[in-house]
């Protein structure tokens, strides 16, 4: 499409300069995600995610294609991050069960960051749309992370192979409560994102048998290396 | 309200009897659940939500005041059944840490029945307003409870109190993880009540700390008390 290719070369905006100091696409995603997360997605029209935006409808459509490409940026940068951390961390040295506290307490802080909790929006019925097939995609990339950081933490404590099922159950018990801060931020407000981290991570570890020597040295592993 | 008052006397349905055996009041909640979770709470019409049901409009609004009214109910029937057993288990002599794996475990097999993932209404943005403070009220009773357990749990293993802040933190560690298998309804689809519930409470009592031969002797309790 000819307007997909125009985007990206800084069309003016229709009202004037952005007053926020952002770039027109960041006062849209802004914008979205503030109506996404206070009115509802079905409720929010690319009209007034314009207007809160501080821009014309016309604007935003040459940003982005619709709403639903809107909704998949915000639910790509609840996730993106955490999949780049975790490719680094899999390829760096060192004790599983330090990589694996890293992760968690990157990704919590990352559902923590942001004015809106944009995580509060995995649940929409309309995710099971294809056109947000890449959000799953990337989602499960980083759930693979996960499992194989779990698989080498239990190895590590026992003598023979950990089942392929035991591995995948414990993973999926350590994503969920890493992304639990998406339904308590609902509900607890404010949270202090650094000290939740530090808890999810523990409580992680905790949960994959851990010892507390070993867990106090992982947290300070990375607590050093800030 | 007259129409309050009226409820619940077993007015006949407007189109016939229910062919799903269950009373209409079950099939609006059935049909809204249904509704809610798959075009969300926004797009489904009361219009639509009574067609689902079979049943006619006016029927509907014989029953509930509105939609919010059977969102609301939808709600409380996610909390209800776990304050009452909670309360029971308070009551119940034993060690805290079998009546808190109890709970996990209930509370799990309770957000994971029903064909329906209501507990992924907990997010919508509408329940900020006041009509649903019932809801609120309930699932603060029970994460009071889970607090007082958790206290418990932890006082058991020191010689000193465990300070107010700590129990807090950990005890909503703990609701988290429960909850947690909301938003992995929504993505792991199809799962296993029986064997999720079992892992959510070892994995409250590891985060706890408690040791591995307790923790066996907690899960062997309760499921021998099945």
């Amino acid at each position: 499409m000819a307007d997909t290719a125009r985007r990206g070369l800084g069309r003016p905006r229709a009202k004037g300069p952005s007053t926020s100091g952002l770039t027109t696409e960041q006062d849209i995603l802004v914008a979205a995600a503030r109506l996404f997360c206070e009115v509802g997605y079905g409720s929010a029209s690319t009209h007034a995610i314009a207007r809160e935006a501080g821009i014309s409808q016309a604007s935003l459509y040459h940003w982005f294609a619709g709403k639903h490409e809107v909704l998949l940026r915000l639910l790509l940068d609840t996730v993106r991050p955490s999949v780049s951390y975790a490719s680094i961390l899999r390829r760096r040295p060192g004790p599983a069960d330090v990589r694996l506290w890293a992760l968690c307490a990157y990704d919590v802080r990352l559902l923590l960051s942001g004015t809106d909790n944009t995580g509060s929006l995995y649940v929409l019925p309309e995710l099971g749309d294809e056109r947000f097939a890449e959000f799953h995609v990337e989602r499960t990339k980083l759930f693979r992370v996960y499992r194989s950081l779990v698989a080498e933490v239990l190895g590590a404590a026992r003598s023979e192979k950990v089942p392929a099922a035991e591995v995948h159950a414990t993973a999926s018990l350590v994503f969920g409560l890493v992304e639990s801060v998406i339904l308590r931020r609902r509900t607890e407000g404010d949270m202090d994102p650094d000290a939740v981290a530090q808890e999810i991570a523990d409580g992680a570890l905790r949960m994959l048998r851990v010892g507390e020597k070993r867990l106090a040295a992982a947290r300070a592993a990375n607590l050093s290396a800030g």
